[in-house]
């Protein structure tokens, strides 16, 4: 294969939407009825918890998809700047630092990084192909607690629906084990984070109930979830539904960072779901997704069987790749041969808490905004790079 | 006057903008040519810093305005969710609990919220008809400094056009000794923040220089703005043109807080700005509020002539009111008299960093969302309820 052309490479790493897939057409049509309807309301300011309207419908479809009964105060929904911005004010109220934050190991990055700055201490639950190993979490915390930093334990940090960046769900069992867990402690009561941002791109088997579905008293669980990824970016709207005792001191936060997030965004989401656009486009996304996503795992089969493991996801956006003891790291020769190939991907190393201790052979791949195309050309250059591995010996 | 019917009060408090006065009918008039040209773009992510074309444009006007070459790296320039999420982000980076900060007496009242939550200790220096009293400044700062306190000095914050609440802008000759008296103190450096949001609704008088403006080395004055104000809140987009030193700080924090605001809404300003959308509604809403500007301190001037002093503002959306030694807090006899009466003001309290030793009589009405007939209405009940004063005891 010939080295990529300048300008050529191709990214495997964004963790962005596809946006051909962008319901661009649909918004445009019914602009003229939202300006109608909703035009000034739209440009005047919102409130600090969002329009109540959506914050509704954001509760009442968790509420069907969990098959629990409804009734919760609408109270403990709230709109953000996307799910990140929810994530950010949770750890301002919950982390001082050197506070103790459970996370899997690997997880999603960017909070990783979010931990880090407010001075937390990660500590690491590996991860397999159902999510966090909750069976080695009992273990954790009580070495937590007999290192005398039980009350330090602020949160457990999990992602429950096909991972960033594993592609894995949390199995069933162990939404309950990690419940009970968190319980069999007294004196401890961390806020367990459950990020569902990827929960409406299920595209393989079938929705299983959320964490936050378990909790029963509604105590001890944050739920977060995005409008980002199932429909718009652009539009920058996350939500959560929070123990109630959270539910003040966030309101605050909140009015503090902005009093409240875009209005123009909310009403036209929550336009987009009265008019069926929001639903109609998620089953396109998860059409979509699905045969991006086994393209790129039949291209996977072709170029790098028995060079490199990995799982099919059954939703979401990324694939997981282990090469084992070829290090994918930033600094490896592996990655400066992909550039030089014209593939970019996540190297492993930035998923981990302990990035120094990090497994060397992992990658992760997003077939997200990529087009079938550079799917498959993305995939042989990766192929091409580990054919070169004997030029720069071996590691 | 009889009493207000229950549903019937009339908010003079608010500080919002004239929803009859949002542009959503030139804004649904060229949805069809935005979703062509943009529509994809506008539901994707942006990016962190926002949409360099409008980063580009604000520049621009600022340099316009203020009458300096341009030239100005555009990486200076950010947007934000609003100016608020700027001014929380610039109190995080700079305020540790114990700080001190310098504003106004009065001021913004959500800023000295800010500024409380973030544990500063504010510094009030008293202002008059020509903004913050700079000729105190320095005696302030010689306090602090004397104190031992001179590296804890971190910022000063100052409205300089059309004052919330006075409605007063910061004169020519203050803007210079404000900077000349912090460039003459050595080896303290704060920040000064110029809030601008009111800046684009002058309506009377001319526009003049910016304090940042005299900031020659661009180096010790940030500028924040916003397109709440003069266009719509509802897209929740202000900015910021910063100190280079500062520029990388807040970079970081604002991707904590959400990796960028609602690409939509900043696609939309651009957009509408292009199309001369954006000036035109300028013009409509400096003729909007000037008149409705008049109307209310003609009423005041019908109703309260010689009971109350206040000044005529020449922009923006409040009339700052002196009730000389008439208690209007908000335990007050009079503010429940004017809650009896169907009539709601800020009290000035709220607008003081000391607030115990605040003057008593102040208050600040808005004639920013309230119709002609509820600006008359309201003000009557505002006098309606003085004369009732001496059934309360005369304080």
């Amino acid at each position: 294969m010939s080295k990529a052309m300048a300008g050529d490479t191709i990214s495997l790493a964004a963790g962005l939407v596809d946006s051909a897939t962008l319901p661009a057409e649909e918004i445009a049509a019914v602009m003229p009825d939202f300006f109608r309807e909703r035009g000034r309301l739209a440009l005047q300011y919102g409130t600090n918890e969002g329009l109540e309207s959506l914050r509704r419908k954001v509760l009442s479809r968790i509420e069907k998809a969990d098959g629990v009964p409804g009734g919760l105060d609408l109270g403990r929904v709230l709109l953000s700047t996307g799910s990140q911005q929810m994530l950010y004010i949770l750890t301002e109220i919950m982390v001082d630092p050197g506070d103790i934050v459970i996370t899997a190991a690997p997880s999603y990055f960017v909070y990783l990084g979010t931990l880090e700055t407010a001075g937390a201490e990660i500590v690491g639950i590996p991860a397999d192909e159902n999510g966090m190993r909750v069976d080695l979490l009992a273990a954790a915390i009580e070495r937590i607690v007999r290192a005398g930093k039980g009350a330090s334990l602020k949160m457990i940090y999990v992602t429950t629906y096909y991972d960033n960046p594993t592609g894995a769900s949390l199995s069933l069992d162990r939404r309950k084990a990690l419940l009970e867990t968190v319980e069999s402690f007294d004196g401890i009561r961390p806020l367990v984070i459950e990020d569902a941002a990827y929960r409406d791109l299920g595209f393989a088997g079938k929705d299983v109930p959320s964490l936050w579905s378990f909790d029963e008293r509604r105590d001890r669980v944050a739920y977060l979830g995005t409008f980002s990824k199932p429909f718009s970016p652009g539009l920058r709207t996350g939500y959560a539904v929070l123990p109630e005792e959270l539910v003040e001191k966030v309101k605050i936060f909140k009015c503090g960072h902005d009093f409240g997030s875009a209005s123009f965004s909310q009403q036209l989401i929550d336009f987009a779901i009265d008019r069926g656009i929001y639903d109609r486009n998620v089953a396109i996304l998860r059409k979509t997704y699905a045969a991006k996503c086994r393209l790129m795992c039949g291209c996977l089969e072709r170029e790098l069987a028995g060079l490199a493991g990995w799982r099919e996801p059954e939703g979401g956006l990324y694939v997981w790749l282990d090469f084992g003891d070829v290090d994918t790291g930033l600094d490896g020769a592996f990655f400066s041969e992909c550039a030089r190939e014209g593939v970019l991907y996540v190297p492993g190393e930035f998923c981990y808490p302990d990035r120094k201790n990090a497994p060397k052979g992992r990658m992760r791949l997003s077939f997200g905004p990529t087009s079938a195309a550079d799917i498959e050309k993305g995939v042989a250059r990766l192929s091409a790079a580990l054919s070169a591995r004997s030029s720069w010996g071996g590691r």
